[in-house]
């Protein structure tokens, strides 16, 4: 059986000079931010293993989302039809989690050092994972 | 401030010949299933816009982890070192997120039949979104 809902609990926050949603890029690769991932000190132990130069999915709680969106213009244009959530990466979807690919630049205890980043200051962190490499032999 | 916990919402359910964990590859393209994701009809407008050979990701949430776990031997195998969740893919991690790159087989309503998926029948579906293309300007 499915239930009807499951608690996540945030791992840590993002640390960043982006402040307002406004200035925002709609992906990391149009022009993200350098960020810290602050990881908080109960699963800083999750983080072994992890060094400059690797590569990451940072999921995210996208906390200022409206949660009752299906439909939206693609990247805002109002020109454009109409679409359904799931063919976009609109914020705006029943459970707004972000993925985010970047690189790391620093380890600094629990805090990482990374880009791009397009989240704003403040969204909560609720998973990492690595970038799969391409061969399942060198994972 | 970061909230304690947000309630993530399943939009639906993985339904797949594989029932076993013990059975499923460690990633969909070790050997992943045809299967189908049944969403629910209170989101079935968030699928307007997807059709045969879009290629997605498939957020789920792995019900059956153990979210205590903060360190792992990578790939089950005993042998290799501890490694911290944040740097494998392990299953077991304290938000269990699970992401899966498919493809679109078929849409039926709002059923899409999708390849290679390595979640057992019965996962929840907590988010579709789609892969990105290299230039933001075919986005």
């Amino acid at each position: 059986m499915t239930k009807n809902s499951y608690a996540i609990e945030p791992i840590g926050v993002i640390r960043s000079e982006l402040t307002d949603l406004a200035d925002a890029p709609l992906q990391g690769d149009e022009g993200g931010y350098e960020a810290w991932l602050e990881l908080t000190p109960q699963v800083a132990q999750g983080l072994a293993g992890i060094k400059a130069g690797d590569h990451l999915i940072v999921l995210t709680w996208l906390h200022r989302a409206q949660r009752d969106v299906l439909q939206v213009h693609p990247r805002g244009r109002l020109e454009a039809p109409l679409r359904g959530v799931f063919s976009t990466r609109s914020q705006d979807r029943p459970n707004p989690i972000g993925l985010h690919q970047v690189s790391v630049l620093e380890v600094a205890g629990q805090r990482l050092r990374v880009t791009p980043l397009e989240a704003i200051d403040g969204t909560p962190i609720v998973d990492i994972k690595p970038v799969l490499s391409a061969k399942p032999s060198e994972r």
